[in-house]
């Protein structure tokens, strides 16, 4: 077999047999097939796609190019959440362990944060002492004592896919469907979950921008779970203003802390019982979305869902009383005002631009290897829809460091449109994709 | 400028803008820009094409990734031809030094071959003692003295077209004709030529298979001559069974001499004397095509053009006698006829077969890397339109060693069609396209 024939077929808008698949992903995870033929492959998906079948095939030969965690030894329906990433998102880190408290086991591998879109695991290790760094005996371990496992992604699991990820970051192959949603659900597939929920985030702070992308990625993403026996659950959620009020790393977690203890923003609230239903819906503990959001508002009004989230952190080796003693998380030493320019009421509110501020100050990455610092942030003090007088807080920044600082002043008056009137705002979740394992 | 930005742009089907073009091209020839990123603009290049004036600028920075060879110190037109590549393609050797004869300066850089199709450089170096490495003065005073000079392509020329050629060939991006004109253009513009006429094949023995494949290929190697400030002609020309009797080197070689002692095969004759007669218009040295065959007739029955060719031969170090007494050429040791399976008229012989028939043999490389042996090769007996009896020999191979041989006596057998009745044959000449410098 030559690669450049296999290449040809899809150059010329053809579907790839599944031998083809396996022998270039497998010769692309053990090196033998250099990055410049992957890279050739990954621009002729981009632009010709990829039928059903072949993606499920593509993605099933990225989850085997290397071990496949075995839950087995969990009992219970193994349910995981996955985000295609917002500005804001600290979902996650609440409603793991709500839905945990439930009685659903979570085996949860997240990721890092890029650009202006934050990382869980960034959140996590503003508790002092959390370690995302886990065996996987012990990531099952945890899973079986705790309910559930917030780790990152190790080296074993999808190789290809972290080779994959990183060729289309320099090659323009990103925003590519068949190539997302095989890199989410190869990873997800690898972790050893049952069923699966997905956010898949809409707008101008999210990856898709448009409905019509966003529904073609959630499609292709329930697609193939079915076609990989998994049942698959995808939430259409809106992503046009920060989720919450706190972006960044440690203000984010207390933001999730505030959601279990019954007082967290609306918005996260929400999106948190929105998606903790349809989890407890896939595992077999409620009959109905009403039944599965009063379980959940039990869990976290009783205190079990935050006590969930107490053991496991400290089981992964955190400072579990900085959850509920805030002055043990890393705190910044300079905060600053952005006032609004103009009396109004807020009309719109770029979440992309938001982040990047967020990232300017030290809280995300610009590339990869950039370091993360913890403790500053953005906290949104004007949502979409409120009213404003002029000078009055738009934002609150948090930083240690000066540099960034203007430029990060600068997005925020950028990425709010202040105007006249009423403002209508379409519902947080707008649709539900489902589907049924093959 | 981030070099993935610039790839999106061609992802998305737009138009390069001269800054990137110019950015990518120096990038990737300094080697700052890493092959995996021209993988994927040549991809995306592939299938979104480029726009005539983006395909010129695309052609200027590749011819200007190297050096320019400055041929203005010889005085007239310097005029080049170029056939994109056929089966017993020979033409060159009789070409130039006719032309040259005629007072026409040639300065000629030829290819290797690849695959079924052979490279005047491999002819040439049948002729023993020939060099074909010869440094830019060199070159510039070959022309000056001989009117032509024969070698091949140096380090310092068009070095991104090196580079990216050899990309193509393992990326499934070679038959794009963009990416083939510019490799074609940047190469011969770097040469110094004035004017050029370009030999298009079409047919089962060419790259192009269709009409209408070579004739787009044909008007945009034209077009970016004429952005060039060159005058370019372009011949579509019939390569659908070999040109001539000879398919090899040093059999080439011979009928190349017959050719210009007036006793070549009528193809290969016929269009030596197409693509002189436009060689000597765009040279300044004839009116019309008629009067250019007149001038081209009297150099060959002359004498001049064979001498043109033997003291050229001997001033870049080869045997000239070895151009009239063959015994000094290399010659096999063996050689088997192929007899025609059913008696008949043969109707059709497929190039492309017959060429890696040689190639099998050792006249050709199966990969760049491959060392040719210059005696062996096929010799043509039986032509389309031609009857034959069983039995009677349709070619004959004449080889060195065994390997190879069961398969290349499969091929000439599959390559022939022998059929009954009559046999309709189009003109060698289909078409001539025509440029003005701009």
């Amino acid at each position: 077999m030559r690669v450049q024939d296999i290449i040809a077929v899809k150059r010329d808008g053809g579907v790839l047999e599944e031998e083809q698949i396996r022998y270039f992903i497998a010769g692309y995870t053990d090196g033998s097939i250099p990055d410049y033929q992957a890279a050739a492959l990954a621009m002729a998906i981009m632009i010709r796609g990829m039928e059903p079948e072949e993606l499920s095939v593509w993605t099933d030969a990225m989850l085997h190019s290397g071990s496949v965690v075995d839950t087995s030894s969990i009992p219970g329906i193994k349910v995981d959440k996955h985000s295609t990433g917002g500005v804001g998102d600290k979902i996650s880190i609440c409603l793991a362990p709500a839905v945990a408290a439930c009685g659903v086991p979570v085996p949860m591998i997240s990721g890092r944060g890029l650009g202006h879109t934050g990382g869980t695991l960034d959140k996590l290790e503003s508790i002092p002492g959390f370690s995302v760094d886990q065996p996987v005996e012990r990531f099952c371990e945890l899973v079986l004592e705790h309910g559930l496992a917030l780790i990152g992604q190790t080296e074993d699991l999808a190789p290809a896919d972290r080779k994959l990820y990183a060729l289309r970051d320099v090659t323009a192959t990103v925003p590519s469907v068949p190539l997302i949603s095989s890199s989410i659900m190869s990873k997800k597939l690898a972790e050893g979950m049952d069923a699966l929920v997905l956010d898949v985030k809409v707008g101008a702070g999210a990856f898709m921008k448009t409905e019509a992308q966003a529904r073609e990625l959630a499609e292709t993403l329930v697609d193939i779970g079915s076609r990989a026996g998994k049942q698959v659950t995808a939430l259409l959620t809106r992503m046009d203003e920060p989720l919450g009020e706190a972006v960044g790393n440690a203000n984010e977690i207390v933001e999730a802390v505030d959601v279990l203890q019954g007082r967290g923003p609306e918005d996260v609230t929400e999106l948190t019982y929105a998606l903790g239903a349809e989890m407890l819906l896939l595992g077999g503990k409620a009959g109905s979305a009403e039944e599965a959001r009063e379980i959940l508002h039990e869990a976290i009004s009783s205190g079990r869902a935050l006590e969930t989230l107490q053991g496991l952190v400290a089981a992964q080796g955190g400072d579990a009383e900085a959850l509920v003693d805030h002055g043990r998380l890393p705190r910044a030493a300079h905060s600053l005002h952005v006032g609004a320019p103009a009396a109004g009421v807020v009309h719109a509110i770029d979440a992309a631009e938001v982040g990047i501020a967020g990232m300017l100050l030290g809280a995300g990455r610009r590339v990869a290897t950039d370091r993360v610092d913890h403790a500053v942030g953005v906290t949104v003090r004007r949502h979409v829809g409120d009213e404003v007088r002029e000078g009055e807080p738009l934002v609150t920044l948090s930083y240690n460091q000066e540099k960034g600082l203007t430029e990060a002043v600068g997005r925020i008056l950028g990425a709010y449109v202040i105007g006249s009137g009423e403002v209508e705002q379409g519902p947080l979740v707008i649709d539900v994709v489902r589907g049924e394992p093959r």
